[in-house]
């Protein structure tokens, strides 16, 4: 968690982040739709892929790295299936028209997947997940990074966070959105344990001889220089705690992403400063009439929800909650009160108005 | 892990199952399959799920529990899914002919799901994602269990160990398989532990204050009497390590399975002497060439597989290994040397001999 210094209006926010992309070359649409994306994150409390990742965009579009006029072409295309090369392109917007192209096939053929290869960051993986909900459909996102995971035994990174979203709707309660990377936890995790000069947790990561790593200097060190050493997966260290799950599950999104779209996978995914990781991602949307009256799967889901916020919980704690439910209650604060951003965030977003000459928004707080 | 004591033909041993099963009332189709699915989990190294639960199987065929021939009535079809109620029938087989249909279905659509409620324990997930194979398709298959799991931050079980199992093919290598419990631990690894009297590792559990439990005793009492406690998600206690990713997988799973086909879920999932859990299955199929020439798929997974083979082992490790790789190698070594048998399933099946009249399978160890 960073420290909350400002809050900026969500629209605001976006309005501004969408001028950048625009003065870096980007269509006023898909400028709108990165923005979009953008802010989501910080909106529902992920500040890790908010805004405070604008300056990497717009170096990203500076150098070429991400091309801000390039869509990617169709690759393979039947009534449930879809294949991209986005040859470059920003992610947010080619992943936000490839799942509208799934949903719009889902709604002929009950479901559809799409995988796109060659594409870069996209943002956070529920945001698309998410886009299936208005349409009472089951959504899923994934994709593939940079390779920063150590597979279970092991003492190289081969894939990379591998995140995985997932989301069904519901009626009165808020949607379950699962949105997690497959790796205990990111790269950006370990940074703040670096800059705050704390021993990383055991199981988090193992150093170039596949022992628990716990200084974060040196594990970040090893792996910004491809020495060894990395992240583990969900589960940890061995298989004790079921390391080889994560391990398996960071390997199934790298099929789904890479492998059926004929990107690079595994430790080819990597960014170095004169290319992008070239990113696989996949979406998919299911028609949840195909199996059940949606009005009726809403109303269980309520129920489960429900049942869920209503457990006892453990001593020491207030609440169980589920997935999507601390990131919705985020956004109805920030509806509120301003999308926070930290003041790191905010000096980069001042800079980037001066070089650009969007004006700053307004702070709220 | 068991010992093993005994070793027997796999296909003496799946006969043996087979006329067992036809004791128990089953037709001859159904009985075959129902015994190919139990002792694969054998061949496979999983003895937790192979034929050491003959005698729950013929005792459930006994009280009733589980209907001998009953194949279930299909609620909805599309041509890209399936809602199956299995009315009690036998997990097994009507899991292998809701899998063949929904494979059928792919090869049309494109990509195809079932949904099943009111079934019973169906062996290894992964027998049915592995039914994908063989026609170039990506397998899934998913059961929601009897609730032992506790959400983070909770004391009280509200999901089962919800497998996930996904399958891949390759050409020269073995193929992808994920076969995974969403909880730390399935429920019978407690019970080695509780045998062999030692304490639990910290993050498998806790009691019913939401606390670390290491006692498997009061742990196993209480999960029994459901008096609190349980077995905690895929990543252990709270959020440190990632407990709530296993969760919010978890709690996926039982969306599929059982949202999905309109049968019971979360803590309403659970067996008593006069009824079983009534679980529910989710299976899914998705044809390659609809992305991708499936040779080069398969070839790009060998690549894949080959390079995580070789991965560097970590100090004190002989190798890297992948999902699928050591149920592969287990297959083999069963296929020169027998099914392993531990002496406490070879005593209940010498019984069930005694019993049914069936003849014992020679030992070939």
């Amino acid at each position: 968690m960073e420290d909350v210094d400002v809050r900026v209006d969500r629209r605001e926010l976006e309005a501004f982040c969408r001028s950048v992309f625009e003065h870096g070359g980007m269509s006023p649409g898909d400028a709108g739709v990165t923005a979009e994306v953008l802010v989501s994150a910080d909106a529902y409390g992920i500040p890790s892929h908010g805004v405070g990742r604008l300056r990497r965009y717009v170096s990203g579009l500076e150098t070429g790295l991400m091309l801000s006029r390039e869509s990617g072409v169709t690759l393979m295309e039947t009534p449930a299936s879809l294949v991209i090369d986005a040859r470059g392109a920003m992610g947010p917007p080619v992943s936000v028209r490839v799942m509208g192209r799934v949903i719009e096939k889902a709604r002929e053929a009950g479901a559809a997947f799409g995988a796109v290869r060659n594409s870069n960051h996209f943002g956070i993986a529920g945001y698309y997940a998410r886009m299936a909900l208005a349409e009472d459909m089951l959504g899923i996102a994934m994709t593939n990074t940079a390779a920063l995971g150590v597979p279970t035994f092991g003492r190289e990174a081969f894939f990379g966070t591998n995140p995985i979203a997932f989301a069904a709707p519901s009626d009165t309660e808020d949607p379950f959105v699962l949105d997690m990377s497959t790796t205990v936890v990111t790269r950006g995790k370990v940074e703040v344990y670096e800059r705050r000069g704390g021993e990383l947790p055991e199981g988090w990561a193992v150093d170039h001889t596949g022992k628990s790593a716990r200084d974060p200097g040196s594990l970040l060190a090893g792996m910004q220089e491809r020495l060894g050493g990395g992240i583990l997966p969900l589960g940890g260290l061995d298989t004790l705690l079921g390391g080889h799950k994560g391990y398996g599950l960071a390997v199934m999104v790298d099929i789904l992403c890479a492998l059926l779209s004929g990107g690079p996978f595994g430790r080819d995914v990597y960014d170095t400063p004169e290319s992008s990781a070239r990113v696989s991602h996949f979406f998919g949307a299911i028609r949840i009439d195909r199996f059940r009256d949606p009005g009726e799967f809403r109303a269980d889901m309520d129920r489960m929800l429900r049942e869920l916020r209503a457990c006892p919980p453990a001593e020491g704690r207030d609440r169980v909650w589920f997935a999507g439910l601390p990131e919705a209650e985020h956004e109805r604060e920030t509806g509120r009160r301003g999308v926070p951003l930290s003041s790191k965030t905010w000096s980069m977003l001042r800079e980037l108005a001066a070089e650009t000459g969007v004006e700053l928004p307004q702070k709220s707080l």
